[in-house]
């Protein structure tokens, strides 16, 4: 597995980091891609969003009990979204903004600058809308979504 | 990045693989996760829906332009779901039946048995869920992504 490019964002650190998509809201996210992979996006700008799969390069380590930013209670780190994980592997789904070149612009991009990306995918409705979802243990509201930061505690 | 475990389904082959989860209806697939993992679980049973993160591992190299299963003519690879991505990384989101110990039972699995398991994630609505969104070139009816089988293509 290696990058096939990096994103960049305003986030420079974790701290100032929103901890999911909803949080960055209208943030603009940069994705350079290689530019031997640029062939690859042809008609990619048909979709309204797009899966990023990613490495959470800051993440050192992994923990199977966690404490997730919006609960004080620890979890099994598959039933959370922690970077801690045992591969340390990254999903957002953000909105394409345009694709231009080998320059891909999102919005609401949660990573951290310089990430490096593992995948681009469409969101294909037909294929991944979910209806009537139950979200266990994640009680937050929307707003404290929005709100919330990230922090240390999974670096 | 290591495989955390490998799902058993019925589909012994490509060939008769559903192209995605809509297709693979109610089939169901059972993850054994290695057990050195099994309190990651923790709390995931809390969730309706997860999503796999995984390895296309009979992919044999890639191509930035394919044909997808959906369509006669060519895409760019990241405007498409085929498995010969550079990165060979499968995503699918399932509906979750049952975790007992390190088994996790799920509903509408469209990989091909013995796929092996990079990353489990819960569905989260709050980050997940898109409204609104265009799927570009695909224009096939949930019928036809329902029956359309996969084949030799990809390989």
């Amino acid at each position: 597995m290696n990058a096939i490019g990096i994103i960049h964002t305003k986030y420079k650190k974790l701290e100032d980091m929103p901890i999911q998509p909803k949080g960055a809201n209208k943030t603009v996210g940069k994705i350079i891609l290689n530019q031997e992979y640029q062939d690859g996006l042809l008609d990619l700008d048909g979709f309204s969003h797009i899966y990023l799969i990613y490495i959470f390069h800051l993440s050192k380590g992994y923990s199977l009990r966690v404490r997730p930013f919006l609960d004080d209670k620890e979890h099994g780190v598959f039933a959370t979204r922690a970077p801690s994980r045992p591969n340390p592997i990254g999903l957002s789904v953000v909105k394409l903004l345009s694709v231009q070149n080998n320059i891909i612009e999102v919005e609401g991009a949660d990573l951290v600058d310089g990430t490096p990306i593992l995948d681009i995918k469409p969101y294909i409705e037909q294929f991944d809308k979910v209806e009537h979802s139950k979200s266990g243990w994640l009680k937050a509201s929307d707003e404290e979504i929005r709100n919330k930061k990230s922090n240390h505690r999974f670096k």
